[in-house]
C-alpha cells in the first residue's frame, strides 16, 4: 500500500530513497523560520488545516477554485483544505484583533494544499512560512516585513550572490491600468497577464493584452523604465539604513497572482534564475474588512516562503548541513552484571539533559563500538567496578580518543559542557 | 464567517477569549516532546495527513470506521484523514526498514483526526506525541519505551503523585479467554468489553460478559489477583533499575481498544482520576507484516500522547508557565534624526541572535517605554549621540533598573549573556 499522490513520507537521515524526504532537513527549516520569527518579535498563531470552502472561493479571487483540494464531508458541508493562510488569519485577526495592540506582528508554519490535474512528481501539499503585521499603514511595516525575510534566508547561509528581493508596487500597475482603461472590473485579468509575462512567449502575452486594449510594448516600457514609487522610495531608504540594499530591487514584473493585494508587493529569486520564486508577499489592506463582512478594517501586510523551493537552493548551493542523530553519549554495557547500574547511569544522563544511545539487549563489545560510531556519538561511557568493588563512570572522548575515570556525578556535567 | 466545528484556533498569549487555544502553550508542549525524545535517541519522521481510506479500514479494527474523517476526492479515491499514526509509520518502515539498523526508534508529532457524530465542544483533531521501536523483541524495549513516557510527563513537572501508568498484558487476557473460549474470532469482542469495563455500568457488562459465556466474576477476579507475566515482571526490573518503579503499577483493567496490539500494552493516568488516558500503547508485532503484506515482519511497540488531556492537566496542576513575548530589547527611539541609526542597531542586535521589538513609526517617549514593559522586554535600548557628536547605545535594565552607556559593539554581547 503507498502513500497518496503528491504527498510526502519524511524520513529520519541517512535517507534510504530518493523519492522520499528528509524530516531532519525539515526541522532544521522549522526551527531557522521560527527563530527568526522571534527576533523580529512576531508571535506564533496557527488555524486548522480545514476551513469552510467559501473563505477561500469567495475572497481570493476566482483563479483559486479549480486549484482547491476540496470535498463534501459526511456533515454535507462543503470543505476545503487550506490553500494558503492568509484567509484563516484574516478571519482570526477579525474575530480578535481588539485584544492586541497595534501592529500586531504574527507567524504560522501551516502545512498547505492544492489539487491540480495530475502532473508527475507535482506535490500537492508543501510547508510555508507565513508572517504578517496587522493595524500600521506606513511604509515602516513593509521595510520590517522585507527586512525578516531577508534575515530569514541569510540565516540559511544564503548571501546577496545567491538571492534578491524584486520590489513592485501594485498601485503602480492600478495607475498605470487606470489610464488606459476605464472597465477596473477587467483590471484583474489585466494583473494575471503581468503576472505571466515571464513565464509566456511574448506574441501569447502580447495578444493577450491587446484583447484588453493594451500594447505590448507599453507595458515593457513601463516595466523598463518605471521609477519606484514615493512608497517603494520610501521602503528602499529604510532598508538601506539597515545595510540591506544589496538583497533589493525594483522589478515592476513582479505583481502577485491573488486578487486581494492592494500595495507593495515582492518576491524573493534565486540569483542565477534556476528556480520558481523562493518566497512572496505584499500589502493586503482590503482583505481583513472583506473576511469580516465589513465589521473590521484593518491595514495589512505578509509574506509566504516555501519549504520546497528553499530546500532546492540550499541543496543546490551546498548549504544544508550534515544530519546525524550524534547522541552527546553511547552507553558501552560490556559487563552484564552491571546492566542494572548502567541503566541508572543513563537515566542520570538523560535527566541532565544529555541525548543517550545503548544496546537495548546483550551485545559484544566491539559491536556496541562500532555502533556508538556510527551514530557519531561525541562521548562513550561505561560503568566498572574497581577491585575494591565500588563503581565509577569511563568516558570516552571518540574524536580525541582521550578517556578518564569519573565519579558518576560529574559525568554530565562533562557531556553538557560539550554542548556549549 | 467561522472555523468547523471541532476544530481549534491557536493564538498567541494573552488568549482573546475563552473559546480559542494558546499557540506558546503549543509549541511549549511540542519543544518538550521533541527534546526528550531526542535524549533517549529517538529520530523524527511524518507521513500526509491525508492516507489511502483502506490503510485504516482493513488494518484497524471495524471500530474505527464510524470515527473515521473520511471522504472521496476529485480523483474519486477514497481519502482519510489520518486518526492514528500508526498504519502510517508500519507503511514507512515496511517500505525502506532495511537501509536503517535495528532498533529503529522514530518518534513524531502528528494533528490526528476523527469524525464521530457532534457532540458539542467535542475536538474533531489533536496533536500526539507518537514514539515507536522496530526490530526489537526483547522487553528491554518495552521498558524502554515506557522509561521515555515517563520522563517526558516528568518534564512537565508532573510527579509521581500526579500521574501512573498502568501496566498490563494483551497476551495474559488472550491466555485468559483461550482458556475458557475456543472462538478466537470472538476474542477481540472480548477485548472490547474489558476495555470499557471502568465506564460502563457492572450489570451492562455482566450482561456482555454473558453473552460470550463469560462470569463478571470471574473476569474482576482475574483483574484484582492477576500477576504480572514474565514479561511483565521483566519490564518492572528494569525499569526499578532506572529508579522509576514509583511511576508504574500492574493494572489489568487495561487492555488497549485497538485490535492490533499483541502483547505488553499500558496507559497513563492522573491519579486524582480527574481525566481520560493521558497516554497508552504497547505493543504490535504483527502490524508491520499486515500492512506491508506479508512481505516485511518486524516486532514493534509505541505509544501516543495526545495535547488536550496533557494540556487540561498541567492547567489544573499549575504546571503551565506564563507566555509572554518577552523580548530580549526594546528599542527607544525618541530623536527621530536617529531613526536610521537606530534600524542599523537593530539590525545589528537580531543579527547576534537578540529578539529586539521597536516603534515602528514615531511615537512618543513614554508611550514606547511603556509598550517596553508591557511586553516583559528585559532590557530598553537606545541611540545616543554625545556632544562631540558621536553616537553610542544606552542600554537599561528593566529590572535592576541600571542603565549603562556602551560602544554599540558590546550591546549584543550584553544582551546575549543575560538569556545564558
Amino acid at each position: 500500500m503507498d502513500r497518496l499522490p503528491g504527498f510526502r513520507d519524511f524520513y529520519p537521515e541517512p535517507l534510504p530513497h530518493p523519492d522520499v524526504w528528509s524530516a531532519d532537513a525539515r526541522q532544521y527549516i522549522f526551527d531557522k523560520w521560527r527563530a527568526m520569527a522571534r527576533r523580529y518579535g512576531f508571535r506564533e498563531y496557527d488555524g486548522p488545516p480545514l476551513e469552510p470552502l467559501e473563505l477561500f472561493t469567495t475572497k481570493s479571487g476566482e483563479e483559486i477554485v479549480g486549484q482547491l483540494y476540496n470535498f463534501t464531508d459526511k456533515g454535507e458541508r462543503q470543505i476545503a483544505l487550506r490553500p494558503e493562510m492568509t484567509p484563516t488569519l484574516a478571519r482570526m485577526i477579525a474575530a480578535h484583533e481588539r485584544n492586541y495592540k497595534k501592529p500586531i506582528k504574527w507567524f504560522a508554519i501551516p502545512q498547505l494544499f492544492r489539487y491540480e490535474r495530475q502532473q508527475k512528481g507535482r506535490l500537492r501539499e508543501h510547508f510555508q512560512f507565513n508572517a504578517d503585521i496587522f493595524g500600521e499603514s506606513d511604509v515602516a511595516a513593509d521595510a520590517e516585513l522585507i527586512a525578516l525575510l531577508i534575515d530569514t534566508l541569510r540565516s540559511f547561509g544564503l548571501s546577496s550572490n545567491d538571492f534578491v528581493i524584486r520590489l513592485s508596487s501594485r498601485n503602480a500597475w492600478e495607475e498605470f491600468f487606470n489610464q488606459r482603461c476605464k472597465d477596473s472590473a477587467r483590471a484583474y485579468e489585466f494583473y494575471q497577464i503581468i503576472d505571466k509575462l515571464e513565464r509566456e512567449q511574448p506574441p501569447q502575452s502580447e495578444e493577450k493584452l491587446a484583447k484588453l486594449d493594451f500594447s505590448f510594448d507599453e507595458v515593457e516600457s513601463f516595466i523598463e523604465t518605471g521609477q519606484p514609487t514615493a512608497e517603494l522610495a520610501a521602503i528602499l531608504n529604510n532598508l538601506k539604513a539597515r545595510g540591506l540594499s544589496d538583497f533589493v530591487k525594483i522589478d515592476y514584473h513582479v505583481i502577485r497572482g491573488l486578487a486581494y493585494y492592494t500595495g507593495a508587493v515582492f518576491e524573493a529569486f534565486d540569483k542565477k534564475g534556476d528556480f520558481r520564486a523562493i518566497a512572496g508577499g505584499g500589502r493586503y489592506n482590503n482583505l481583513v474588512k472583506l473576511i469580516s463582512g465589513g465589521k473590521v478594517d484593518l491595514p495589512a501586510l505578509g509574506f509566504g516562503l516555501g519549504d520546497v523551493v528553499l530546500l532546492e537552493l540550499l541543496k543546490a548551493r551546498g548549504l544544508l548541513p550534515q544530519f546525524d542523530a550524534a547522541p552527546d553519549a553511547f552507553c558501552l554495557i560490556e559487563d552484564e552484571t552491571l546492566r542494572g547500574e548502567s541503566l541508572k547511569f543513563i537515566q542520570d544522563l538523560r535527566l541532565a539533559g544529555c541525548a543517550v544511545e545503548y544496546s537495548l539487549t546483550p551485545a559484544k563489545p566491539d559491536k556496541q563500538f562500532k555502533r556508538a560510531q556510527e551514530l557519531k556519538a561525541a562521548f562513550t561511557v561505561k560503568v566498572e567496578r574497581n577491585a575494591t568493588g565500588e563503581t565509577c563512570a569511563k568516558v570516552k572522548n571518540l574524536q580525541t580518543r582521550e578517556e578518564k575515570s569519573l565519579p558518576f556525578t560529574e559525568a554530565p556535567l562533562m557531556l553538557i559542557a560539550r554542548k556549549k
